[in-house]
């Protein structure tokens, strides 16, 4: 993989298709091997093709085909294969048509973006005008795709992908389980306890954000085959981790609470003191979201936890704004008063100094449902925006161990 | 650059660092040419390595100088280097006093964190185990830094970007203006007229999340020097881009706003709808926020418009929830309710699907103060994720034209 950019080197975007390019091709069984970033410079982006070209059997460029002069891997790619680039009428067509839609006048450096090297075929670009070029050279495949995050996962999957699984002959398969609760010391032991990983499978553990994921990966020639290798072991590492499994695959826990929720015909509201509304910001970010998020109390200021959430001037005064008192008030203020099913109420130290005495990372979190109350009070590790970010999973996460789980997911 | 992970190519991680470091390296006068990442592999960090030292300087390496056995930068720097790894017996005993603390039995795996190539000195860690490395080859010089981001910038921070600094004998200074309110194309007009940017001087746009930086870089012996070429030019682009420009450097526009209310001696109360938290989140990302941030409503579900925030049933009926009347209502509701100098009232459509027929991105902020209420009427592009996002670009730079600005500012 080559990613083009005087951006990338001078730090001012993070090479983030790298990392999607990457954990997309390795799904089709064509892991990257080495990947670099490069300059919009033609003799570096030569130097680089030549090299990749000597490590691996397909290089994919992303970045620099768009209109601008800096955009210059098309030239680059010409270079690299020694052949000359061609204007091509249908190309020059399809650009004249995309801009008609703006209403604009046509710059005339946008046609540049018509240029093919010989012996090269345009890929379709359905949301930007550059498209992308595939090159074949003997055996090998060189592909250039746009670097708009959204523009590259449109030409990727537009028959790249395939195209390269299809070369790979395998299918990759992954499955994950996503656990909170538990942190990755704790879910490795459990892991290494329950299951052997047989020889072919890889077992990975990616950890973040208070969420600690288990990875199942495989390659065979279908997929059936791979799934009858990983369901067994997915299967055991369930039990074996049992309530702190909340998902699995493409799952997330803010996901998760709004599905469940839906499916109770539940709905929660929220009270944040230390998060300052990330906890709704979580809870909001998700389309059909409005089916089970009411609203939310901000009590940042000490004296709105009572005039807004209704926690009494003694619990503040008795245990302090930062306590579990709080929080389980917190959580059955804002139940009462936004007319939710649930209610969370967080309460804590952020940081950078101690608060009431109590130490920085000290969060609070109470759930406040139709039957109880439940309250967890953990440490936290890490600076404010780590705190404020693992509060929400703690906070998420004790709401989702009091909803039912729906069927289907089992 | 070469950093070192099967986690980077296989896309579970982004590499952050290559974009922290490419920016603090050109900030030395060391600007990256070329970067690459590679697996946990001898054999291919190796060969990153040598391809680097016919490319470059000097070569950093980021990542795999940890205690488990895919951790085998030290290893390929030896041997790239043609040389032996000792045990060092200084960095044997800090890595027990490291531990010691911990009170936990130690790994044997651990003492491979003290094993240096021969010729090469440890570079001390303050924050982590694993010490980085630093081998002068002839006039080259190889540097291998810890991956984990704190620990790289300890280690980076603790001498490694002033030996390279001293290395280029060149300052590089960097001035960027931050602007919200206009968008790119016209930023760049702006800019254009006002200055012609002279040899030796870049100029770059970075835009994103409604905000528009401009920046100047250029090198000079000193950084007086350097500053008299950039600051008339700065003074010329702060008169041209006049109140759209909210602050220089490092500064952020939630930070702006709370220091322009903490130093007017105000405080702000929050209400929002599409936004679910995220305004208020922004407001207390930052220590020291809760001497202006009060608190705020959650308002998603359209009765608790009125319930919480006192939205007029009347004004929800003629106008509907997505309206200035409404956003208005929600500013005067929270300012009234939470008791602050000024209140923000967000609604619109996040998407995916329109709502009361009208159309996603569509969105309204008002301000209420102790003499006016003001209100913007935007539509945004991008999906919910983005929408979101902008909205709260929107409503703080609203907030912000209301307050003055601090003299120290300018």
């Amino acid at each position: 993989m080559v990613a083009v950019g005087d951006e990338l080197l001078l730090g001012d975007i993070v090479n983030g298709n790298a990392a999607w390019l990457g954990s997309e091709l390795a799904a089709v069984g064509a892991p990257v091997t080495h990947s670099s970033m490069v300059g919009d410079d033609v003799e570096a982006i030569v130097a680089a093709i030549r090299h990749a070209l000597s490590l691996a059997e397909v290089v994919v460029l992303t970045g620099g085909l768009g209109p601008t002069t800096d955009d210059v891997t098309r030239d680059a790619v010409a270079a690299a294969a020694g052949v000359a680039l061609v204007r091509s009428p249908a190309l020059e067509e399809q650009l004249r048509e995309k801009f008609r839609a703006y209403a604009v006048d046509l710059p005339a450096a946008v046609m540049r973006q018509a240029d093919v090297p010989e012996g090269a075929t345009p890929l379709d670009n359905p949301v930007g005008t550059a498209p992308g070029l595939r090159l074949e050279l003997g055996q090998q495949l060189v592909l250039a795709l746009p670097g708009p995050p959204h523009e590259l996962a449109a030409v990727a999957r537009g028959g790249v992908l395939a195209e390269l699984r299809e070369r790979s002959g395998q299918v990759v398969l992954t499955r994950t389980l996503h656990c909170a609760g538990l942190g990755e010391s704790n879910v490795a032991e459990l892991v290494e306890e329950a299951i052997e990983v047989p020889a072919g499978v890889d077992l990975a553990y990616l950890a973040g954000g208070g969420v600690v994921r288990v990875r199942l990966t495989t390659a065979a020639a279908t997929q059936a085959r791979a799934a009858e290798v990983l369901d067994p072991l997915v299967a055991r590492l369930q039990d074996a981790l049992g309530t702190s499994v909340f998902g699995r695959d493409g799952d997330t826990l803010a996901g998760v609470v709004l599905r469940r929720l839906t499916a109770a015909g539940a709905t929660v509201a929220v009270a944040e003191s230390l998060t300052g509304g990330l906890l709704g910001a979580a809870l909001t970010d998700l389309p059909g979201s409005s089916a089970a998020f009411r609203g939310g109390l901000l009590v940042y200021a000490t004296d709105l936890k009572t005039s807004l959430a209704g926690v009494g001037e003694d619990v503040l005064a008795e245990h302090g704004a930062v306590s579990t008192q709080t929080a389980q008030a917190l959580a059955r203020g804002c139940r009462d008063r936004l007319g939710a099913t649930y209610g969370i109420g967080v309460t804590g130290v952020a940081g950078p100094d101690e608060q009431e005495g109590k130490p920085v990372g000290t969060v609070h979190v109470a759930v406040a449902g139709p039957e109880a109350v439940v309250v967890r009070s953990v440490r936290l590790p890490g600076d404010r925006t780590r705190i404020r970010l693992l509060a929400v999973t703690v906070a998420l996460d004790l709401l989702r161990r009091e909803l039912p789980e729906p069927l289907a997911f089992r």
